[in-house]
């Protein structure tokens, strides 16, 4: 479902940004996928990401998806806004096992402050396999969900894209 | 509100899933305090650690409410119980911005499978300044609070604490 | 997506459950659909369920997204099992205005003891016009949409379906 | 945590709001106690307004918390704001089995345009006893518990209050 951007420059925006976010070149996160209102991140597994059990930690899921649904959202987004989180609530359905997973963030409606959006985690690669391509439609097995909601800022000082 | 413990060596057990939690060793986080029923992180403030506008990444706030609420939740569970995150919420109150700051997660209600658990990230210190002990009442600043739901995991293959 | 039942009566406990739900009837709700893992219920706009701007009050929505998850969720259940709400988040999106509404709840992931659910409640008919059938693909207007968990419960005296 | 109010009229924008949701009047609530950033709601209970095995439907009980929490907001909104809710997230901790209830709403932070609240919604009265006085500090069992989100609306044709 690509919606219509109001910034014919929008995936240059949210490159550029993601490329400030110093957290997603922490975890070794890259930017694969940026369509009108929704967005894919990529992440390979990486023991220094994990909780007790040696899978990935909730918090590294929650990370990516929230990076995916903002971005999402700025991509719909008018020149000069910048967008922050104000909520989300994630399901944690499988543990975050696999060699390569991809986040998902998606716009279910767009409003000039409020933006509510939905995120997906799924594993892209079991542990040694190769298993689907990087796609927004991926159908890898699901690990969380999230839904949101994101706000628009205009002319706050420091805070943009 | 102290409430009582199951296993006498809670402590040791919660300090020693903590250390095996790989995740934040990387984010440079640490224990600060555990009592039964409570858990609190703290963390200091680290550039690799941010979002595009210089605050701590809403998923790195997450990550180390989602910990505190699980210790908080080991630390009432009965030897061999494991701990897993069902879901959570958090809302997002102010930007995480300062030099130190404290996860705190607290049991709500505790269950046989399923336990209630509340957190809350604050500023420990702005940026430059010292402003308050690292207590589980601690005052300062509120950036997040957390709703979720843990569940015990009993007798599965690998999953331990 | 259609999911495998593991009780052939599924429908019918369905339906005898919604039945006993004395606030489906008190709001003048109706079950339109129930196939497995999915459920939809209609309620006709009244009056005597509105907030105070005229729109339905976002408990009577959630009621509905909540009742109609939870009957996703038992007609996947084996026969003896009940359903019980753990926890549910949701996202207004627009007013809830119109003459008859539709509420879908569908199982993401079913679990023996944990199913994680996702509902939506849409305009049917806006006042006044008759615009779609009520089906599980409801095109209307979306007003809001729901998360939640709900939990099996086996065994326990007085709770069954 | 009594804070300030923007409006000396507080307490009467609300008890107007409130005698204008026609849904608490069906369920036969009344507004208990209003003060700036809290209000408590009580209901007493009512088999038409049960789910399948008699318990109040989760959807009552998120019905009451979240006008409570709306009020809460709108007892510190200036003259001329409504308020309308945006999102929030319930965790049912015990069935809702009493002869009176009370549900409290809390602001949590309040912003001009989005407010956090917190609710709890709570046995006033056993089946049968008199347990406690109806103050925003009851102490009696918790059923659930909420967070959410609220927003201010200003000069929106016929959203006032």
């Amino acid at each position: 479902m690509t919606q219509t951007p109001r910034d014919p420059n929008f995936e240059q925006r949210v490159r550029a940004s993601f490329e400030r976010q110093a957290a997603m070149a922490t975890f070794g996160a890259s930017l694969a996928c940026v369509v009108p209102g929704e967005v894919v991140i990529e992440l390979p597994f990486r023991p220094e990401l994990t909780q007790q059990h040696g899978f990935l930690h909730a918090g590294i899921v929650t990370s990516l998806m929230d990076s995916a649904c903002g971005y999402a959202t700025l991509s719909l987004m008018d020149p000069g806004a910048a967008v922050l989180s104000v909520e989300f609530k994630v399901n944690l359905l499988a543990p975050a096992r696999g060699s390569r997973f991809s986040a998902s963030g998606r716009v279910v409606r767009a409003g000039r402050t409020l933006t509510v959006v939905a995120g997906e985690f799924r594993v892209l690669e079991a542990a040694g396999e190769a298993q689907m391509a990087a796609t927004p439609d991926a159908t890898g097995a699901l690990v969380a969900i999230m839904t949101g909601t994101m706000m628009a800022v205009r002319d706050r000082s420091g805070v943009v894209d």
